[in-house]
């Protein structure tokens, strides 16, 4: 059975779940959803391009493209639509009272709402749940990178005196991680009040951070990143049971991606909001049931 | 909300399925269910041990602990009093047809059944499953080992001239395996024979197998295995999406704390029989499950 679904956003996530519904199996892409459609990209002739996501006829669910702070405000709107929604939304102290807001209206409209679907939050949460359940008692540290953070970049390039930013996050294991901060100068600015600032601000503050300034920034931006996720822990009583999760992947195509996945297990839950770990992982997955647990179990 | 649980066969699995669950904050041990009752082991001292589980009272959910080769009848007489049940059973190839001859006695008797829910199938199940959604086209390599193969050592005691042997999983990555089987030889028995015998079975045939004489099985046996799970693919229109599990595990310990993640499990489903894959992971846990989202997502 195909699914209609709307692109919401055309940023960086979004370009990639264009990418993601056109090579897929079982959805067609009802449409881009923009808050401006004046000039449409290449990638998109043939796709429909509207601000306003009524004018594509049924849609079945949404992917939210959108910044993480317009996450509440866009879900609620095509939840009361009767629209399905999936997000990456990546605050994470901020997931369970998105879950909290938004379930009322899914539930008040017969929708489902998933939320916080990417890599981490995502898939990497499926992972820490799973391995909570092999070995009870233990550690888990999540290391993140080498990889560009799209939340601190944006934080660097909101400094005076920056043209143009990428913060590296490098990982020093056992959850804890340095920050290496690549600058593009505007012509009156000195790297030591740039760098002086960004160590200043709070999203920087509690880490080693390095700023460097760089002729280009454009020169040097690589949308690829990485996660070693390791558990060490007691199963019953016994000891050193060890578990390692690694990646490297583009950013943005794994995003959208596992968001795809998510819009697919909207279908089979009952209506309410819910997290990665709380959909059954085969919901994911196109095609016959039986057919993917004879390959997949 | 505490739940009676039966541990059903006191082999290596039962034995550390007694463990996982008085090590839990939220089952009580029903008893300990054995064909032979005899003599009691000292580690289940203060444990009610039985043939017949109807005499342990109320029982909510029982962990098949028997040979795989057992586990479709034992489970079809569990549901039958309608307690739900859980196994390992570990045969691939059988896992489909297991999940449709328990599924009409399941439904009938209101309970649910968690199969083949160890570590593979079982855990490692549920990562083939999340990285097929992360990457939809790729391939995926399960590498074993190294470590002990059960199967396979009990087919080698079993050759003609073996008082005992012990089959190691070599990985040579790939998904490509080779077997290295120690035996300990009967004093009129010959290393030429032994080896031959062991070689033509099908489990050995389609493998490199070596084996090799040692004097003491017991002084070489582990319950050390591991696994290197890898995937390469394909996310959206994205290549070279690269993903990594390992771990480094005792296995009987592994096989029974899964085991009882998902008889918790079973009581957050509907009636039926569901493969690992099929469960949402946080359905596993124990415990609040705001306070886990917050925590884990």
């Amino acid at each position: 059975m195909t699914h209609r679904i709307a692109v919401v956003g055309y940023g960086n996530i979004g370009q990639y779940a264009v990418e993601a519904v056109q090579a897929s199996p079982d959805f067609e892409l009802a449409g881009v959803v923009r808050r401006t459609t004046g000039e449409k990209p290449n990638a998109l002739a043939g796709v429909t391009v509207t601000d306003d996501v009524t004018t594509l006829g049924q849609v079945d669910v949404a992917l939210l493209c959108t910044p993480t702070r317009r996450v509440p405000e866009t879900a609620k709107h095509y939840l009361g639509l009767g629209i399905n929604t999936v997000d990456s939304f990546d605050t994470h102290t901020a997931i369970l009272d998105l879950r909290r807001e938004l379930m009322p209206v899914a539930q008040a409209n017969h929708a489902v709402s998933i939320i916080s679907a990417g890599w981490d939050p995502g898939s990497d949460s499926v992972i820490r749940t799973l391995l909570e359940a092999c070995a009870p008692k233990g550690l888990t540290y999540t290391n993140f990178g080498p990889g560009m953070s799209m939340g601190h970049t944006v934080v660097a390039k909101g400094v005076d005196g920056v043209v143009g930013a990428l913060s590296l996050t490098i990982p020093l294991g056992t959850g804890l991680h340095r920050r290496v901060v690549y600058v593009e100068l505007a012509p009156d600015a000195t790297l030591d009040a740039v760098s002086t600032a960004i160590k200043a601000d709070p999203y920087f503050a509690h880490d080693e951070t390095h700023v460097i300034a760089v002729p280009s920034i454009d020169a040097v931006e690589d949308k690829g990143h990485g996660v070693d996720l390791v558990r060490r822990g007691v199963s019953g009583r016994t000891d050193n049971q060890t578990f390692e999760f690694t990646m490297r992947i583009n950013n943005p195509a794994l995003t959208s991606q596992i968001m795809l996945g998510a819009a697919r297990a909207t279908f089979r839950q009952q209506p309410g909001v819910y997290t990665l770990p709380e959909v059954p992982p085969l919901d994911l997955l196109p095609g016959d049931r039986e057919e993917l647990i004879a390959r997949l179990v």
